[in-house]
């Protein structure tokens, strides 16, 4: 990675940071078949519809390869927040079904898949492993924790910091569905339940995931996001050509079996730019 | 509602359409304890802790009246995407752990709560009366279908159509969860089962819901959002003054059970106005 | 005028300041000639070509009526500039080719032209009453003045202090150059004679009128503006109609000689809200 | 310069198009007395003030080195307008004060200077020699002429294809004063001058300089930019150091005698981008 614009004798200097990183290692003839078959599950069917042209070397421009540079930016936000003392961990609650049964932040970035616990990240491990004979993907969800987080960060009504959290989370290629604090489950609390009572020492629950009216509350911020499993997959699928006819197709680029545990610094990345953002438009928090 | 600008002989006119809506039934008075208190789960809190100084008449600038200007957007963004067919439609898929058991559009609109199944639309019109009694509140999931959307819709990478959906809704004040096709049930299936086959008489299933690579695919797009219980509830609550001394509170403004049904409209309409702003933004469809 | 929105007991709230002004001296009988005919030197025509369709009452969306938002505005934007200590004066500088021959500020708002020169001023009152009689109308030249703004305002590249005002002045629809310092003088003068001196206690001269690279340099900003005469006059013109055939025009709105003195309040206005903005997106000024 | 990103096979791709040109004949030591003094006349002193911190390196960021970007975006700008037959020329009109006596488009190209008039161009050549001599700069006014443009382009109030243009031409470096059409002159005219007779054949004149209300109307857009004198002269000049001590200084970079005639292209290239990007805005034209 080269640093093209933005720093000098180690400080920015208000110009745009510009983090340069050349793909160096390609092959694209896997690739070729995308200029006449859409592989499911991808983006090549709707950005053909879209552009008519476009560049399907290395998957296009929605190939998860795009996140390298979300990754780079969420390194500069989080230099923003460190000083606020704002910290952003993401882990893996769930991979192919199996949850995390207990959570303990110290052990996420021993277990190759950020697991939260030793026993379900063998067992993930085992369901990787079966899935990958198979020829098959798996999907899972994530958890993203921000602690330290000031009250006061989100604008009303149009940048809600749910609403922003939101979009930058669900604009993660691979992710299907977003929920802060209780999330879907909320649906089935009342409102006695769901209400996190206010104490002179903190809020008495924090089902509200940090956020209230679209502004951050001071309490731990909580989400979760859903990935869908890896499209690409080694089995044959049924799909049509650029005119329409039908065709089969058996794809082998470069694929994992989960987006997990490569998304989880995708999401952190995510969520700490967010997060910087509103804290550059914020006036009142120093 | 008043036109004030925008429209001329019943044609716009490229100006900025204003709609105007004078609240005229208007009693400020209940609302004067939160000079002093903080509503638990509102954003009487963060309101105070970012601007020190807001407007708490009517619950405020969150308060749910906000929504009527989301609806009445929605009707200008619906007559944009009429004459290209697109229709969006929202109902009640559970309300207060009730789930609808089936889905028949035609029943939407004769239910109170928007219900495309009679029989739990009974039931959640009991679960609401005893709720009521309680002094309680109920969340609930609604479900969005869009029918007639053409392939193409969505920018690439910054605004991507499944992440503009997931903002817009995640926007509106008591939702907590958004989903996108399978949304979390994605995160169990395996990409066998996920990807959505392309035949030549279109896809051969949806768990996609109608978005790839963050563009319209031309089938129906499907979203369900998930909504916290109303947090205005007839019980004793703890909290504290601006001041930070623990206090109780017993808040009667103007209070619903549950914000279905009069979230379904505004569901809606958000979702018109993404479509809308990305069919603007679109030089492809004509 | 009524206040909408956005401030509550006296102090703003940070929701949006609406700001609403009534028409309620209307009379759009003359204007229903533009059903049909285009004015020479009017937005009518473009207006037309570009939309087919446009509301002509009162002169259209194009009207100097609409300068009216733009002083409202310009006073909320002036609040934040008050405690900077930023002041900003506009002046007329010349009307119908007769120049001020000296600048007293204390005299600019004893003149019915905001002339800062009595004698000048004078002469300017027989020039509009002259040509008041023979249906026609003149142009002139604003200067305005910036005095207390800090050094470091404007953003580089792309949102340059000079390039924001310059647009802000040339927006207001009677203006058609616009000049910073020196302005169109510095292509006379050579480099030894336009540079501002550095020095401990200010700058020695100030050709660049308060800027450099795009920045506040914390002297005096100083630009002019140009004002066209204003097109409505009482003489016959030619002009075609909407299916182009050639037709005569003699019409009667409402209308000034000259945009000053109206206009005068409009550019201060205009520069007080670029001033407010780049004040907002400034960090380092307190 | 490098292609990285938005061409794929000879076509756009509707992804950003990122043009890269590295920079490879560096010296820097001229500027490191940057590190302690400022130019008179530059930036250096106001990105001090702003930042505290800056990379003086070959001038900074407001180097006109900055310009290569823009009229590399210029040539892609003009790759749209080209099909709808836009031409955009610029030209010299004026040089240390020697002003073209005539306009024949033809002998631009042929001028070192880009001066249409090949007597004006000699004694340009003449003053600059001259002034070399000298070790003093000079300003110059320049042209630029939009054929082709249709009606329509430009948006009212808040982004009027004239103050666009303004904004453009004046954010460039050296430029202190922009006109439209009459500019300067239109304040000495009367409405009865000024106004442009429609005709069925087209407008009577051109006073406008093409653009009435904001948008463009058909006719040729026509516009001067006032260029200063470069601040780099080889004379010796006042200035203070960091620490407000007066100083002398004799800088010597890379310097021109005059902004013309490397200016003239990137003027082509800004009024390109507005062009293009109102264009890009439009819906009316096809």
């Amino acid at each position: 990675m080269e640093i093209l614009s933005g720093v000098f004798e180690d400080l920015t200097t208000g110009a745009p940071i510009t983090l340069f990183i050349r793909n160096r290692d390609v092959d694209t003839r896997p690739y070729e078949i995308l200029r006449r078959l859409f592989r499911p599950g991808h983006g090549d069917y709707t950005y053909f519809k879209k552009y008519g042209h476009f560049d399907f070397r290395g998957g296009g421009r929605y190939s998860a390869r795009e996140t390298a540079a979300r990754v780079a930016a969420g390194v500069v936000a989080g230099k923003m927040l460190e000083p606020l003392g704002v910290k952003v961990v993401a882990y893996t609650l769930e991979l192919g079904g199996i949850r995390a049964g207990c959570i303990d932040l110290d052990l996420v970035e021993k277990s190759p898949f950020y697991c939260p616990d030793p026993v379900s990240s063998q067992r993930m491990e085992e369901a990787v492993s079966n899935t990958r004979k198979e020829g098959d993907s798996l999907g899972g969800i994530a958890e993203i924790r921000v602690t330290g987080c000031p009250a006061g960060l989100g604008e009303p009504a149009f940048d809600k910091l749910d609403a922003d959290l939101a979009k930058a989370v669900m604009s993660v290629g691979t992710v299907k569905g977003v929920e802060i604090g209780a999330g879907f489950e909320a649906a089935r609390l009342k409102g006695s339940e769901n209400n996190d009572p206010i104490t002179p020492s903190g809020f008495g629950s924090n089902w509200a995931g940090g956020i209230l009216g679209g502004i951050s509350n001071g309490d731990e911020i909580l989400l979760r996001a859903a990935m869908k499993p890896i499209p690409s997959i080694s089995q044959e699928q049924d799909t049509v050509d650029r005119e329409g006819h039908p065709s089969k197709m058996n794809f082998t680029g470069r694929q994992d079996i989960a987006s997990i545990p490569r998304i989880i610094p995708v999401l952190e990345a995510m969520v700490k730019i967010v997060l910087a953002d509103h804290y550059l438009r914020s006036k009142t928090i120093p």
